[in-house]
């Protein structure tokens, strides 16, 4: 992975195969003001981009990646063991065409993958913020990306596509920018969480927040993070991302013991498999960041915050069956609300065996639909 | 709460006004053979009655309790500030009428309100069991209340009643001694988990087994206990007792803060709910009581352990519509199941928005339910 900074340097000649990471200085004439009114001097975003920018810069499609996602959605990094997280979506031929349109994916503000967040230094103290970064909002997860998109030369997107936080950041800048976003695709996404969302998201938190090595935010000071804490907030997501039926079809009732050998540990396969849900992420992923990548979510309430906007934007929804996380009742209520504004959308519920995270994969049906909502 | 050893004492005269707690040596004529092969040498278990024993003694019924709930069904303790946890269901002219019933309920073996469990002194080293305590079966919670109705001189029961592993240790009692119950009242039980369900069950687990605290299980040893992980394991397993609408309708999006001002601790009132449950349940569980008495559910499957049995007992059965940790078709597959061995068996789906926690409270129909079944 090579990084430049500030230049966006030369599209990718239309190949995804490796792919290279780039990082633009946002703040180059200004701090970055954020919607509770902190302010941070110095952002940078990393991104990447597949297939090429047309000289009339009017093929560009935004990805915004879903809560523990990252800048790097298709194509290989060199040494990788796995492909981008939307690998099977963007590409050649594929629903977001590379061969049509350029593809920008963008790091969160907030997370540790490249973009600004709390373990980047604090240009005021030169150590890492650690607890001092400022909670953030789902405005200020756009206000970072129109800042890249402005970098980049793009007045306007052809389409905008996110995944469960992605959907729901692509709807926070239609409303934000009403005239730049040609298209949206919202992909198991959610206007306003439920209280019982909010309740599996608040005992994740608790779970990083009163982990004894969590040490107030400053654990890196101690040389240590909140290892337990992440794990079981994972842990516990993960049911949360897939279906009962899922699970039931993929690890059954099997376990290492037989008969009467029981134990108190790990025994059933479900467990080994959440344990290693959870263990591989403590190798990707920081837990400060966990909480202000999550914590946007639960106050998301775009609706309420932009009353009175009526977007140009064209928005293809998208739900599965069999998501508990964010039913389809999530994608309707985001139909029935820009509908009554006036908005064009269309909404299509996708059966899919596989709940939340049917987004990652390709269910019958899904992928065309995507394609066909690009238009 | 006073206690008397061996003997059971006299009845209370009618009274479920204050209650006292009465607790049996059950091993004074030889060790517990646990269903693992593992014994236990020394086993008392803490027991409640109500009501008053027919001098031909056919009139007791045996009350089940569920995972954290305890002897204490009913009336109240001196100076306590809630009654029994199922007093809505049991005492005079209530469904569970104890001028006509003799009601006996008592604590689970690995529990830790005063049966033998972790926390009791083993007899072989003078301290307490910690981790040396063995992995427990439901058949061995089954095997330690026979003891007591044994110890009781109750040769046949009018009914056992349980709700949840309450209900799942009826059944289990059921079919190990099939000729012992006139009538089970199932209430949300299962005769099976989901791997959704074990799912849940192993994140609980892990919090507590991954704490640091807690050493092993030698906690006591250290003067700690994982008090981190069995709040945690408590605030999410809370979630799947209640139900999204209910969670809604009682907390919606109220919280601390307004407008912009967001942050990352609890500010949700659903989120300082669920940090009052965690807090509170710490000063009355053991984290190692919490994996003994869960685990036991996750290897249920009472049908393939007990494949030619078939119970005279009649089985009233019932669900809540709104529960999603044992929903209906849990229910519906016990029904299935006895039915297919000629089992007397009814089954009803009672309309509650309160989830899998409605069998404690008293949703239209459902006390008339347990009444008719009790005969």
């Amino acid at each position: 992975m090579t990084t430049s900074h500030a230049a966006p340097g030369p599209a990718l000649a239309g190949s995804v195969g490796l792919v290279t990471t780039r990082r633009a200085v946002l703040t180059q004439h200004g701090p970055l003001v954020l919607a509770s009114g902190a302010r941070l001097d110095h952002v940078e975003v990393a991104y990447e981009t597949y297939g090429e920018l047309t000289p009339a810069r009017d093929n560009a499609v935004f990805v915004c990646h879903a809560l523990t996602g990252d800048a790097h959605a298709a194509g290989w990094h060199d040494g990788a063991r796995r492909p981008g997280w939307w690998d099977n979506l963007i590409g050649p031929g594929r629903a977001l065409d590379t061969e049509r349109f350029f593809v920008v994916s963008a790091n969160l503000l907030g997370g540790c993958s490249g973009t600004t967040g709390p373990s980047s230094p604090d240009p005021a103290t030169g150590r890492a913020y650690g607890p001092d970064f400022p909670a953030l909002d789902m405005a200020d997860f756009v206000t970072v990306h129109r800042g890249l998109l402005d970098h980049l030369g793009i007045e306007r997107l052809h389409a905008a596509v996110g995944g469960s936080l992605g959907g729901m950041q692509v709807l926070e800048w239609a409303l934000q920018e009403p005239e730049r976003i040609d298209r949206a695709v919202l992909v198991a996404a959610s206007s306003r969480l439920t209280t019982e969302n909010i309740a599996f998201s608040a005992v994740a938190r608790a779970a990083i927040l009163e982990d004894p090595d969590f040490h107030g935010g400053r654990y890196a000071e101690h040389g240590v993070s909140p290892r337990h804490g992440l794990k079981i907030a994972r842990m516990m997501a993960h049911i949360t991302y897939v279906s009962g039926t899922s699970l039931a079809e993929k690890f059954g009732h099997a376990r290492d013991t037989s008969g009467s050998d029981k134990r108190l540990a790990a025994d059933f396969e479900v467990e080994h498999y959440l344990q290693h849900q959870g263990e591989s992420f403590l190798e990707r992923f920081d837990a400060l960041s966990y909480l202000h990548l999550t914590r946007p979510m639960d106050y998301f309430d775009p609706f309420v915050d932009h009353p009175d906007v009526v977007p140009s934007t064209r928005f293809g929804l998208v739900s599965f069956d069999s998501d508990w996380r964010f039913p389809t009742a999530h994608s309707l209520r985001i139909r029935d609300r820009l509908a009554a504004r006036g908005v064009a959308v269309e909404h299509t519920e996708v059966v899919s065996p596989w709940g939340h995270d049917s987004f990652l994969l390709e269910p019958p049906g899904y992928h065309d639909l995507v394609r066909s909502f690009l238009g």
